[in-house]
């Protein structure tokens, strides 16, 4: 698992970890990894970690060969992205948010399902969750390179699930709406920030609060509520597991009813 | 429960009788909500029946009744359908084969569904899977009125889910791909004979065995193989349940990578 | 042509018109009719005209003797529909309600087309496009079973395209978003006299006015002004015409940007 | 203009320069510029060209130099994408493969746009037309990067659609099926030798001839026939215009029936 020490990374890791499955959780850094893996020794959940970069080719090998060695093989795997800058207009992207946003959230989860897939093939079969977003359906201006990235995780789902049928392996997508998370805390509050400086196009935000902010999104997204990170955990379980043995190539949008798509 | 004495609906019945829910089984024909009683009640799994048809008024209020009666409220609500004339080409539909479609597939429900939201609405909330197809995505001439009211579905349950949100209910779909049903294996076998003689448009098949006609639907619409009814029970059960609580207004497809949509 | 006299579909006629196509209008009223002959002559476009009930077989089958009579035969039908009651809460929806809407705005629809194509096909080919709306895509909940039929008419759209191609005939979609005429601006009052009343789900609105609402709705939609009827008719145009030669099956979204699907 | 010497891009710069536009044709190769300037020359169609690899900011910057130099000023943007190495399978994708497909398919449209908008702006607005591909939409595994790519040029089109209308710059897409270019002829050789030799997955082809393979090709994604390269200019020639003042955020498919989307 990538990007697994905290958010809805994390809640998966648990969950799966509570259904009695061998986990090796990663991030980019080595205290975040410390601290998931002695919260979940505190449930009495053990769990394998390790520090991964997956963007680097050597990273993505050490992570797969670590579960390897303590498991002996891999049957399953999940695969999310911390970007750190996603709330970036689309006009004032520069070449590097474009780069951080396209190669972490898209490239090196291709090449991790690359490096990856080998091995469940030797044991007659898998299931790979890739974590896409509602931004992939229905994409925000403010949240640009972000939202395109996760359009094209959509599209990398839809043509790896048919070339890894016939090797027993599905495919499948999460697509979060709005979470609560650090990250969705942030992007709040950095939206809303913007909105206050920016007139015009979004409607007129003199004083604007973190409650009344979501009252507005949730009006204009359509959802109910802010989503909690377990709420993910549940499908993302039930989609590797082999309940879902006839579902693959499909991305389930998990957004309180988050407009996106028919 | 409706359509749920046979194929998918019988196998979701029995998941979620498994899993210790009160069942209210039903279906137009009350030999098969013997048989399905019968044989539930032959593997522990005690249910209740009746005969309804869903597209009649009184029908849909006797169903939700004896629901009512026999365990005091409704939480749960699938919605299955079980048209006979499915596979018509659409240039041939006379006004019969459509209402038969529209009414059966799309309106019964519908009413259904109103029938059943008050009851929810005073246990606090709810769920409810309407049962669609992937022909709803992705429809197919030859089953024309069919595909038009699985289409009509999914709009149906994108209404429902915000208009049901404030009240704790939620309203998603199932939209299976070829399953081994009667209905799958009749539509298979007039599918089959209808291209032995109309040639041209979808090659020539002079000696077509149904095997070999399998495989050419896979090719032509990207599933792996045809799925078993208990491979939809899974994905029912886990949407009605309190783990799908943050999923709302989705339309989950079980194709084994049928061709649908992004 | 049905519901070819107001709105959209009097601008489409009145662009085929001056392209210097043979027009024959309809709509359920004759004084509409006579309104829109007059309206076109002054203009120096003369079109025929007839009163037509779509949902009547007897009213479809005229309009189209008539447009043989005048012209010898067809080539281009646009058909749209004028549902008056469009805006209904799916939770109050009646059973008047869901069959006025899905009769006029579906069903009629899809036996014009029935009554159509042959004459479509003996003159080599020919060219449909249907009027769908992007409610079709994103319905709302206030506009229930005029979204649901709308989606319903995407999915006629799909069926239609493949089984007439061996004909040489297209079938398209025009989706307009919200577009400025006696329907919208009525359900732009409507939906703001309800929000006035019902609190809650979708905000506080205490004083509205209309151009609040409009604003209001350019949030949450995602369109940047209402669109003019004129603006849709250039793509009627173009789709009826040669030079979407290629073009089947499709349904084009005419929105100002109007948040609908990827 | 970006890959516009041949194929599509090509019908398009003429059907533009047929409409009276000033022309500024590109692509990485001088010759082809150079081939193409003197076809449209012997045309009586004088258009302007220049070497343009979209993949460096240099060329790209020195793109719109040229246009602002010889007429004074950008209205419209069609940008198009000549990768060589498509035909690729998933499975077998290297790095450079991802790169070179991510790269020009999308990030070199990406900054393009980003190069143009201000000169549009400072005309009032503008017109913007982006290649994508049919295969954004339902992409195949055995051309699995530029799949890949195509769907982010989906997703990309709807950020900067919303983005730019208040600058009244609109954005849209067009989505070509299979059309009878070097690429396509090219793509469909490649696949079919692929074939011959790969059995399994799809079908058994030992005696490929590529009239048979088209037909298999139709059967699977329901298009009637091949397209050809003019058969896009129309639609390109009308999103430009201001005919279609109230579409954007769009991707029209121009597939003859090419199984896409709903």
């Amino acid at each position: 698992m990538t990007a697994s020490t905290k958010g809805i990374g994390f809640a998966v890791a648990r969950r799966l970890a509570q259904q009695g499955a061998h986990v090796v959780l990663s991030s980019r850094k080595q205290e975040n990894v410390n601290a998931a893996i002695e919260q979940l020794a505190a449930e009495n959940l053990p769990v394998s970690g390790t520090v991964c970069d997956a963007e680097k080719t050597e990273d993505r090998k050490n992570l797969v060969q670590l579960a390897l060695d303590k498991y002996g093989g891999i049957d399953y795997l999940f695969s999310s992205a911390a970007t750190e800058a996603v709330s970036k207009d689309i006009l004032e992207t520069t070449k590097e948010d474009w780069d951080e946003n396209l190669n972490l959230n898209l490239m090196a989860m291709f090449f991790l399902v690359q490096e990856v897939f080998p091995h469940m093939q030797k044991r007659g079969g898998g299931s790979i969750v890739l974590n896409s977003s509602v931004l992939g359906f229905a994409g925000i201006p403010t949240v640009g390179p972000y939202s395109v990235s996760k359009t094209a995780v959509n599209g990398l789902i839809k043509v790896l699930a048919p070339a890894l049928a016939p090797m027993n392996i599905r495919v499948n997508g999460l697509a979060p709406g709005l979470i609560r998370t650090d990250y969705s805390t942030r992007s709040l509050i950095d939206a809303g920030e913007r909105m206050k400086t920016v007139s015009g196009r979004q409607g007129d935000f003199q004083e604007l609060d973190q409650e009344a902010f979501l009252g507005y999104l949730q009006t204009i997204f359509g959802f109910s509520r802010l989503g909690e990170p377990e709420e993910c955990a549940g499908i993302v379980s039930f989609l590797l597991s082999s309940d879902a043995s006839y579902i693959t190539g499909e991305i389930i949008v998990v957004g309180g009813g988050y407009r996106s798509r028919i």
